[in-house]
């Protein structure tokens, strides 16, 4: 039985987690978890999975709960997340909130020695070094939630890492990828938020678009795998069947396909070393797919693809810097404040101004994090 | 340093192998290997590896290469074949002989305690039972040399073999596969010898056209992975580029892929559980390829894939009975004495005429194997 503490119990991962672990009772419980303002969903995972922590977003919240189940704590806010994530009796922490904010508890999880399940990929963009050198310290494991990832850490069960010539991750290019730049011009966001394959949240699906979310996903790759960024390439693959592959030096390609449900990297996460039967999983049937497509990445046309890259072989600050102008500019696309290369045009703006600092420190990251979304805000008033 | 023997030097497995023993001199040594006929090849390797013990095929050629080569041991038939396996100094056995002739050799290098880097399908297939019980009971390791399995055991690998729903192999569908069963009718050995994707001895290209070669993997993944027979599929995917696939439990397929490179698996074999730089290897591109095809497998128009899964469920003499009736009749294709469709024809009318002996000793196997041959030859006068 694994203890589990999750943050971000109602986005699109954690409501996933959630349905694996109700799934499978023996295997795991849920001892804390963190939702936002959806209380109504908060109260269903109560109702479901019985944990001893719950922390939301607002304090009033909490109250209220708190009368509701008597027998359960409540916190809330950013020490509840700490709170969740160090709860003394789990030994597991799915990290599945959305943005920078995350980065605080699972440092704080790190250190009490919790294996780290990371759906939360700007935690490991911005202050990648720290999360590592902390798991390092602490000989703590960092496993991969991510579709693509998790294929990678699959893809090298049982191998020498020293023997890998090069990671590729599969992209399957997006809502956006049979359209010219001319014709992303007028794309709206609704166009935007229809993605061919993944059910996502709306962040993530915008990111897909632009493909920021693979740009992330390999500086994620980069600081999860320790492989330098020349050994990282990115492959359009529209079926998204297979979902990473990882190439050893004797030209032997090891990858991980399936049907595209992120429940299957969610529980192997949860599962690992051992796999659990998917409830409700569909097998894959490559016959009846019948093809599969490849194509080469244009970083001309994928301009925040080729963003990331740079960021990533500057390090430093500018992740930090690059990561917060994405989150500022979707927010700002999805309020259509803005047009969909807009969201471009305001991550190079801000990582062409920025001063770098190398191997930051926590304060360091926050204080770029919130003066570039205030620089963002500006931009475009 | 790691000291090999050799069975089938010179076949095509055999060259490649000698290949990456060339290639790498400092993690190789061959301290024995056999040969056939082909004495020009055999001085060759001689020369460029510097052997202890070398078996030929006929004792003239045995004593004229001792003139040659004083200093080198020389034996040869049979019991030559036994002598280079059971060589004291080798600690890995790679069998690269065709046919059921390494059956022998193969079961004494395992009760010395060698590894066994095995390329001898017909071993397996008709001797299964034999070879693996013997293996456990060395506790000896069984490595797979075929791209297929070679492809399952890389997919396996770090894994629990208990997690696993399916094994997938894949079928290029050899140098008939566009054709109907009306085609085949007329087909010449020249136009059977066009392998599109692996260039092979001409024993396993035949063996590929009727797809029997497939119907023998099948048996030896069964074997070699304790598999069962509905736990088995073959798919058809024309690229050969993903070499085969193993489903878990989960729905998470872990597959192999690569160019069309037998040494690939080979130096695997040898090298394993590292991996070794391949010397001359293409690396895969898959946008360059940019799509990999796949189909069902039709039993009607493939039915020696057919029979070969029917004798795998029967198992006992019945598997002797098949891949015997198989050898000689490919034989008797080759030499143009009957049509290609004769061959399925033959096997089925073998196995349908065989009265089945499970579990058979190593004499009862050898018993089957020269009579089904002897009644082969009659059927066709």
């Amino acid at each position: 039985m694994k203890k589990i503490s999750l943050l971000g119990a109602t986005g699109s991962i954690g409501i996933q987690t959630v349905d694996i672990l109700k799934n499978n009772p023996e295997n795991f419980h849920l001892v804390a978890f963190s939702s936002g303002k959806n209380i109504e969903k908060t109260r269903e995972i109560i109702q479901q999975l019985h944990p001893e922590l719950v922390s939301v977003q607002e304090e009033k919240d909490a109250r209220e709960l708190s009368k509701e189940f008597p027998k359960i704590q409540f916190t809330y806010g950013t020490k509840g997340l700490v709170e969740v994530a160090t709860h003394p009796d789990s030994t597991v922490l799915v990290n599945a909130v959305l943005g920078s904010v995350g980065l605080e508890s699972t440092l704080a999880a790190i250190r009490m020695g919790k294996t780290i399940a990371i759906a939360n990929k700007e935690t490991l963009v911005t202050a990648g070094h720290l999360v590592m050198e902390e798991a390092r310290k602490n000989n703590v494991q960092i496993l991969p939630v991510d579709s693509e990832h998790s294929a990678i850490f699959q893809s090298m069960n049982g191998e020498n890492p020293k023997r890998i010539e090069r990671l590729i991750l599969t992209a399957s290019g997006g809502s956006f990828r049979d359209k010219t730049r001319e014709q992303l011009k007028n794309v709206t966001v609704k166009d935007a938020l229809n993605h061919p394959n993944w059910s996502m949240g709306a962040k993530i699906t915008i990111d897909s678009a632009t493909m920021m979310n693979k740009g992330l996903e390999v500086i994620e790759a980069h600081v999860l795998f320790n492989m330098p960024f020349e050994k990282i390439d990115v492959l359009l693959h529209k079926e998204s069947i297979i979902h990473s592959l990882v190439e050893y030096h004797d030209t032997s390609v090891i990858a991980q396909l399936g049907t595209p449900d992120m429940r299957v990297p969610i529980q192997y996460a949860l599962s690992y070393p051992d796999r659990l039967p998917l409830v409700g999983g569909t097998r894959l049937n490559l016959a009846q797919i019948g093809q599969l497509h490849f194509r080469e990445v244009d970083f001309d046309r994928y301009r925040a693809l080729k963003l990331a890259y740079d960021a990533g072989k500057a390090g430093g600050t500018l992740l930090t810097a690059m990561n917060a102008a994405n989150e500022a500019a979707v927010a700002l696309f999805l309020e259509e404040k803005i047009t969909f290369l807009q969201i471009e045009e305001i991550i190079e703006q801000i990582m062409n101004n920025h001063s770098n600092i190398l191997l930051p420190d926590l304060e360091t990251i926050l204080h770029v994090d919130s003066e570039t979304r205030k620089t963002v805000a500006k931009l475009v008033k």
